[in-house]
């Protein structure tokens, strides 16, 4: 019997990836527990207290969508701040834009860091040479109250866990106001919002909280396998009038990305659009309360 | 411990479901192994030889794409063959089109047939007693072959397992050259293809072979989470000039949608376009053979 892994996040179902060779680190830091090694199937994988944080295989799928996505619609983004992001993925794909002049990573756990910056070279080698990231090992919650942080940011992604130990305070209404006090005005941020088909009601309790602070927000999917259950739902919100999605922004973004010469994996402009349709079972978990009051708006 | 089912379909990989109570199935057919049971995460599934086949919280992303995607876009499927579908999930959706006149399934499984009959009506009730149905227990590809099948499907559905065990055959030319002979002109057929994330060549292989014996093939795309690795490829061919997910098939089906009152899980005129929107990676596994000959054709 090969040497496995299982992840058990979700009541009744487990998922297991063999592994191959030794592992390359386990360790317990001071915040969580965090192990990386190579499987069979999914290349390279770290898990932070047993669950599947990023994977080799399939992290662009995250990564691409809650940067490029915002940043080519938005078209001139040059301050972007990471709510964690440890392993440098998100900071990697916001480099590739050539008008970003700092990326701000604010990770808890400089341990994890490190050790990213160690194992994760295949994704992280060129973030770690640009002299445009800044990596604050710090409370990202605490960080985004500081008062030199006001409206300094054009987008603020929040590559954050799941809402248990270290990353609950990146959930709830007094996260969401402090991301809006970081934003510039017309700034975009873009939040992991679970994966409904196993948490359905995080979907639903994000966008109800992101809306009470935001005169824009909404919701599109990505598919990352390990993160198990099909879709996962990434939200946006805007502090301005700026509505991703529209077909107006998805044309924008076609032409900037033609012009921009990224290279990716996941990430295109038909998948620009396509992201934004939801299926009906998550259709119903988008709050109503929303429609109606975009209804008496308009 | 509670019991758990653990699916090794790919190398390296597993994942396991918490049974909830006394398995409802378990026995060796004529074919094959069949389990049905409850599970804590994922509803009622059935596996063959430990694979999972259909989960009733999730079978809508499968049968609604495979079925209401070409229906809605042909506008006047009277016949309907389904290969496999034993579960009868393909059956039930077709059933719901109004102007349907027969629905012929082929299983090769009389057995399994019986068991999902039992088991599984809260998908297959209203089929069950829908005197349009008619299932065949035959192979399928024996079936497609037949004389007084010539040219009499709008459909053909390929509800098909992987390429293993009785499922075999319903892979390679041979079987799609049969398809194409009990289509009628402009008739479309609608294949299982794999997931791309675990199974890239499949994808690759069964494009390049369809594309050879049809004017008009594509691929689309639809998630179903315990079909495990993220998207699932859905390929179409039609026999004529039909070309599924172009902007006036859509916006056709769109119409059609609304007027034809049917409910839906997965399924909507936005999923439908979006549908046909494929990831960088994905689109990379489309063979560029087929490209090429498109321009020329152009």
């Amino acid at each position: 019997m090969p040497a496995t892994i299982k992840e058990r996040l979700y009541k009744g179902y487990a998922q297991v990836m063999e592994v191959a060779g030794k592992p390359l680190a386990a360790e317990k830091t001071r915040y969580q527990r965090v192990e990386i090694f190579d499987t069979v199937a999914n290349g390279r994988v770290m898990t932070l207290d047993g669950i599947v944080q990023i994977t080799t295989r399939d992290e662009s799928a995250y990564a691409e969508m809650l940067t490029h996505l915002p940043m080519l619609e938005h078209g001139r983004v040059e301050r972007v701040m990471i709510v964690g992001g440890g392993d440098l993925s998100i900071a990697d794909e916001a480099l590739k834009h050539r008008g970003v002049k700092e990326v701000v990573l604010v990770d808890i756990d400089g341990r994890v860091v490190e050790l990213c910056k160690k194992h994760f070279t295949a994704i992280n080698a060129k973030a770690q040479r640009d002299r445009r990231l800044k990596i604050e090992i710090a409370d990202a919650f605490e960080y985004l109250g500081r008062r030199e942080n006001r409206a300094r940011f054009d987008l603020i992604v929040a590559d954050r866990p799941d809402p248990v130990g270290p990353g609950k305070a990146l959930f709830g209404e007094t996260f969401y106001d402090r991301v809006k006090g970081a934003l510039k005005p017309g700034g975009f941020a873009t939040f992991q919002t679970g994966v409904p088909f196993y948490q359905p009601e995080e979907l639903s309790e994000a966008l109800r909280e992101i809306g009470s602070y935001f005169p824009q927000s909404g919701v599109y999917l990505t598919v990352v396998p390990t993160y198990i259950g099909g879709f996962m739902a990434l939200s946006w919100v805007c502090k301005g009038r700026g509505k991703l999605g529209a077909a107006d922004g998805a044309r924008k973004a076609r032409a900037r990305f033609a012009r921009a010469g990224l290279k990716t994996d996941y990430y295109n402009p038909q998948i620009h659009q396509a992201a934004f349709a939801l299926p009906e079972w998550i259709a119903r978990l988008v709050p109503k309360a929303k429609k109606k009051k975009a209804r008496r708006r308009g």
